[in-house]
């Protein structure tokens, strides 16, 4: 039996939408107001979605405090309360758009589980705005 | 890398179930209090999700504000503040079931974007009560 | 010891924004989209919070039991999926607008509880728009 | 046309996890707080996906008064202010986890519905820790 | 300048609604199944609200994160995973309703701040049914 | 009859805490990661709520298309999408906190309305913090 498990954790961070090898105008013209050169923000609600089998011993697919510490050590200590262009390596080069910063996720957080389980990010930079990447 | 990118949106609207082609009868027969010829309403709250690859170039799937902008064209314009029955060109021989109003929504919005994007409707009728469809 | 006790409940219903003593145009003018002839509507979420001593026998302020069956009573079954304007005998001549509908709630309300305990009314119309009624 | 259909319930229950079979200090080893022999518990939050083709004559996929029976029957009736570990047949022998009660819900659902529908159980075991079975 | 700081809470418990000098009969007969001998539970949500001056040097009411810590140690560490009428003192003689737990929360909390500063406590025993204290 | 209308509004901002006659040290050690040089943002959501009699004409206290104006002309273009330690006139020599900015809102709000009406704001920081201020 396969059961998915998620997990909802929570990021306050600053950031622009912004590309170096570009003008200052044409990231504007591109992104508008989110290019905003001293930065705006988001309070990011995320889950982590982990399928797998149900262990017949535990009755779990995974121990929820398992997927909590992860959380806790790959996102939230790397990305709460930061500026993401400025203080997160894996934005120096990359543009953190919503799409961006989960697939980033996705690939901290699949390598420390185990290799048999599937892997869901849902990322809300906004109430009315998120999206979904499962590594395809 | 292919991520889904979902909008929020929101219209409130007038309607009532009922078949033109079956008596007041059995419109209350098969669906109740729903079938009111007086109508009811509700607070209908939609999700639009969007699945392609990411862009390299901006990082984005879709720039949201152009997913906003179809959101606001083709379905609040023409659903918001309105009886659906009486109104809406589209439920003049369609029962405006969750999942009629689904089905046409994605027929209004899929035309509208590459064709390379799928897309998923998700509709509440109310905070209990919702439904999906992805053009299957 | 003085605590407030709220319960939450749910109705849906049509309405439009509108004064029989006005022309149409008049209505339109004052009051927009909201008064379109052929209705519109919504969910409304409904919270109705009572103030009163602790009884000490019981640790309650109201049996929350009795408090529910009273919306019940008072409330959906005379609100639910019905047209505000044309099944509502409080609203024959009384526009339905949320602040309306809110104290027509609280005198409905107020007069089946013990006269010791304080009734306020919060009525969402959308997730957006809510009013408060005390009865001052 | 497939559309899915989802309602959400909701039951309030104590449970611990517990597995007899094995020592209480193996029990709290394993499962933490959550293992605490008198008990402790949550507001699951339920939310039961059916998806099939709509009925051309109804627009339904499924009535959603007759979901909304068939979950008051097999889950609420059975699951709301009860101890799941003592009171509930299904977890005498197996350990209450949200995996095995989201399993449990779909195994009792499941037929009691047309079979040529599928289902999906979502279970909040808190806000913050969901799980997800479509019986695969 | 005053102003209302408040912070939201979390803690899953089992509880009844008895009292020992009623027989088993009379706790069913007034609180019916809440009053389940097996026990049942749920997932408080609490919130705290601190009102006082503004501190002109720092732009704070409270550093919430003291509130936090005080929630923490006065409330999470003592009723988090744990059954109210076993295992919390507070609970051994008084019956554990939604307005009791609130008032036993305020009296915690109250005298952990500068006296100055007034203190609401809102507790969610359910979505639908909260409770709100403020010390009179 | 006074009632109180209330709308909800939304804005992303930048900002970090800071007192610029104070060290960085300092405002570290008061501060912790709330004054990251680099600073963080938020999605605060805004409430203001306004109290007042109902005109017994069009049975509005205010009309909320007025107050959704007022909210988007005050405090949306003003704050949305900005750095408010950096762009926002007001808070260049006021630190940010939730506190501040809840001020600072109802101070741009205030006089925009009928000098009868009172006013509310509730802004949360995050979903779990969140400040009012009714002027007192």
């Amino acid at each position: 039996m396969r059961v998915t498990v998620s997990r909802k954790a929570h990021f306050n961070a600053a950031h622009r939408l912004y590309r170096k090898d570009w003008s200052d105008a044409k990231n504007i013209e591109v992104f508008g107001k989110c290019s905003n050169p001293n930065y705006h923000g988001h309070n990011y609600e995320l889950i982590v979605s982990v399928t797998g089998k149900i262990d017949t011993e535990t009755g779990y697919v995974i121990d929820i405090k398992i997927l909590k510490d992860i959380i806790k050590t790959e996102v939230e200590d790397s990305f709460d309360h930061k500026n993401l262009n400025v203080e997160v390596p894996e934005f120096k080069e990359l543009n953190p758009t919503a799409e961006n910063i989960a697939v980033v996720i996705y690939n901290k957080i699949k390598p420390k589980l185990e290799s048999a389980l599937d892997v869901e990010i849902t990322l809300f930079e906004t109430p009315r705005n998120f999206v979904t990447y499962s590594g395809q």
